[in-house]
């Protein structure tokens, strides 16, 4: 049960980063019926294979329409992925991690429902998650119901009666859950892209939290891992 | 009574689109001795005049920092302002605008919190009016509420005990009492500018609902009105 068959026949604006997560919920939302809207913001992370992961499965699913939309959260500071402060590599600590970019959560689904209002979609798709990234205060269930509040105030649409639902699908999966439900939905989980840090060959790094945490869903499913990890 | 009085001394990030309203919202909150940090997103609206304006009173107003995030929300439709639907000169009708843009203040107050987290602030200002934009649905008290409910959840500092305040000080006003209000801090309401659609020549055109609204601002203020129209 992912919660998505109430999408068949819908149009729903998917979060696509590219990354397994995001990936794994198209994946779901393809196979439950949506009418597919895919929307990258591209936040001059550091990854652009992320990016590139992204376009790719965009297309092989065939989504109505696909939005990459530059947003340089960059500009503001605050966060390892974004600025030069440096990776950790020493494994998944306790707390808010410093890879957190400030409010990251809330601007996505903020574009993502100007989207789906301009879109005529009430159904909003991201890929967080409650167990893995628990350090993350957009990442729980809270800030999701919060938004859904939130938006049926905040539009037009909401205003006149529609209500917004935000899905996600992945919320209270493992990695290895996650892992397990795309396999499930036929991803194909090569095309999707973890790495926070590349290395210049253009290889997941096998060593920041996203690629332990990648590895570890993996191992943890029993599933082969498809990854060309560096470490 | 702005409610501002407790910026004092403290960072605050001030949404400055470089009209009427966001100008008197950034000096009221300078007159408050707030720390100032203004964001300007320039979302390909046609009126890039609005732009020149929020940088000159930026510099006016001395701010820490200023930051012109470009975001394209005219990717994605649905609005007179970022379509090249006709921006409506009859007058202001019942209803939500046709210049409404999909849940454009929830973007611009998500991308705020952001800023304000990556720079230690937890105030907000932004210039909202429910009286004159009542078509507005993100111009309303209970979109303002849900959304600093959505901030404290949403956020590491709110996590960690930090309370964010969206602060309209414009909320309850007329026009006519932001003309007063603009007047008594100082402002140099010539700087800033209102049209949604201006002449060739670049002047404010004195007919799309923005230019009604500003002309009866200072006619029912009986201020003198500094702004150069075509009609």
């Amino acid at each position: 049960m992912t919660g998505l068959e109430a999408l068949a026949g819908r149009p729903a604006v998917v979060l696509l980063s590219g990354g397994l997560d995001s990936a794994t919920c198209l994946a779901l939302a393809s196979r439950a019926g949506a009418r597919l809207v895919a929307l990258t913001i591209d936040y001059n992370q550091r990854h652009a294979r992320e990016l590139e992961a992204a376009v790719r499965l965009a297309a092989r699913y065939r989504v109505e329409r696909h939005v990459v939309l530059p947003l340089n959260l960059r500009a503001f500071g605050g966060s390892a992925l974004t600025d030069d402060l440096a990776v950790p590599k020493e494994g998944v600590g306790p707390g808010i991690p410093v890879t957190y970019v400030p409010a990251r959560n809330t601007v996505f689904l903020a574009v993502a429902l100007a989207l789906a209002e301009a879109s005529g979609a009430s159904d909003l798709v991201i890929g967080v998650n409650a167990l893995d990234y628990s350090g993350y205060p957009d990442c729980r269930p809270a800030f999701l119901e919060a938004f859904e509040a939130l938006a049926s105030v905040a539009t037009r649409a909401g205003v006149e009666g529609v209500r917004f639902r935000v899905h996600a699908p992945l919320l209270h999966l493992t990695k290895a859950g996650i892992v397990r439900a795309a396999a499930e939905a036929g991803l194909d989980m090569g095309c999707t892209w973890s790495c926070y840090d590349p290395t210049p060959d253009g290889r997941h790094c096998g060593r920041c939290d996203s690629c332990r945490l990648r590895k570890k869903g993996f191992a943890e499913a029993g599933r082969p891992d498809p990854t060309d990890y560096a470490a």
